[in-house]
């Protein structure tokens, strides 16, 4: 399947969490390009016929497997690694769910909910969601991580300064990704994959879909990075802007309490305009619409803004 | 100049803070188009001679001048004011500005800088800023905005409920905003147009730029708005997406911070890479880079990220 592919890394050589002890899957040397056979969130529980009761059910210790860890021949700390994502190869499965406690709006959204995605895994045509929407894909990693210095076993679901569940939607075929390098060998893994995602990832899951994921590592010694950083080599949002935006606001002193009301405004619009249940409305939003920032500095109130893409609707 | 035009608001006819006791400059019916001649927000007082002296002697009390106020025959609180933006005629000159004090991040840019632009009014080709880069532009209004229902002079810098301050960079030709009424006649100005800017304002001011907007009223009986929202009716990033972005990240508990640290990131990168003085940096990202919420559930660290159009140094 990958043709400059000098490893491949199965996907039952995943782990949870990240530990500067973890056995590496392999070593690896500056310039090679890996396959990361990677599973979905929920680490296969939640397949095609998944219910309510399925995600009742879930073992919470089984989600976010990651693929790895390699070993990076001569990483050491003060180093970045530097990931050019060259290609994913999605299942065509996947899903969206509403856990209860998890999510922007978890105080309103109390009940669990689920949609489940089939798509087309060669063409990427837009995915389906109920009689009327289809959502642009543009798959990614929503995880992809390197050890963290500090000892011991760290959760896996806050990214930090090593990356890990970044959940930026850009991380996507072409892209480069930098890495601050905290371990010797780094220990760099990949996982939580998804065919779409909003920046935001409102409702706490995007489309969570199994899928293979082409990546050259390379080192950058001495490179002193505070933070990930990336590098696309072209636009980022053309899949899904081509029918423009809706747009709500939140206005005020403080950007999260922005951030929650522009996402209910516009969970409200969708249930009104197209008839969504507020259920569907959320989780159609954390798979495509965009928060964004409009404004910091205006003294005392920021504006933060939700962008819904007409497309889906189109 | 407008040929759909009934009335033209001329640059006289501003006014500084936002009062629902302000006399309206004209009456207009739901339906009409209106030219609004707006000044910068310096109210000319920063020119194509501006120096540093010019800055510092700034009148604030003359800041942020808005053209108006439109009273709107019929309108009345709980309707909603439906602003199509047609077009824009911008002057070809502005300027960006750190000022001691405002911005994202004024506790580490404490002195004064000023860059003069000039661009050509007609082409709207992408602007020179030194002998590298040229920023895309999309003229835009910063400030739209209706009276509060509470009495009194209000501020003009900070956006609220009624819109206002918004500084949301895609509120740009073909865009329709609505915004809450909160009060008899809605008393609708308009200002503070900007040449470019993007998502954030981070450094407090965009490329502030004197020009004429055209936009056409309309009044929503019993909208019931929460808060400003609008409709875009294409893409909104394809004047500076092409070559891509280079994105530095903010992680961590606080939005706010997480901003900051993206911000201050891309500043380092862009004097690093391209040899700007850090002032330049700073006001290049005010006037070109978007802030994003790329995550905002993997408890306890949000992601913000600070893209950077490539296009600007290709």
């Amino acid at each position: 399947m990958c043709v400059t592919c000098t490893h491949t890394i199965h996907r039952a050589r995943h782990h949870f969490g990240w530990n500067r002890d973890f056995e590496p899957a392999i070593v690896a040397k500056s310039g090679e390009t890996i396959l990361f056979e990677c599973l979905d969130s929920s680490g296969g529980q939640i397949g095609n016929d998944a219910t309510l009761e399925t995600l009742t059910a879930l073992d919470f210790a089984r989600i976010n497997p990651v693929t790895g860890p390699v070993y990076v021949e001569g990483a050491a700390p003060g180093d970045a690694l530097k990931i050019t994502l060259r290609a994913f190869h999605p299942s065509g499965a996947g899903w969206t769910a509403i856990i209860p406690g998890f999510g922007l709006l978890a105080d309103q959204f109390k009940d669990p909910a689920l949609h489940v995605w089939s798509y087309d895994s060669g063409t990427l045509a837009p995915a389906a969601f109920g009689p009327k929407g289809r959502v642009p894909l543009k798959p990614f990693a929503g995880t992809i991580g390197v050890a963290l210095a500090e000892p011991g076993l760290h959760s896996v679901v806050p990214p930090r300064r090593v990356g890990g569940n970044l959940d930026i939607r850009d991380l996507s075929a072409g892209v480069t990704l930098y890495l601050p390098v905290e371990v010797e060998g780094a220990l760099l893994s990949i996982g939580d994959t998804h065919a779409a995602q909003g920046d935001g990832e409102v409702c706490g899951t995007a489309i969570e879909s199994r899928m293979d994921v082409e990546a050259t590592i390379e080192l950058v010694k001495d490179a002193r990075l505070p933070a990930p950083r990336f590098t696309t080599p072209g636009p980022v949002t053309r899949h899904l802007d081509g029918a423009g935006y809706e747009v709500t606001t939140g206005i005020g002193p403080d950007l999260m309490t922005a951030a929650r009301e522009a996402v209910m405004r516009m969970v409200d619009l969708l249930s009104a305009e197209h008839g969504l249940d507020p259920n569907d409305a959320y989780m159609l939003c954390s798979v495509c619409a965009d928060l964004r920032i409009s404004e910091i500095v205006d003294l005392p109130n920021w504006v933060v803004s939700f962008y819904f893409p007409r497309i889906v609707f189109d």
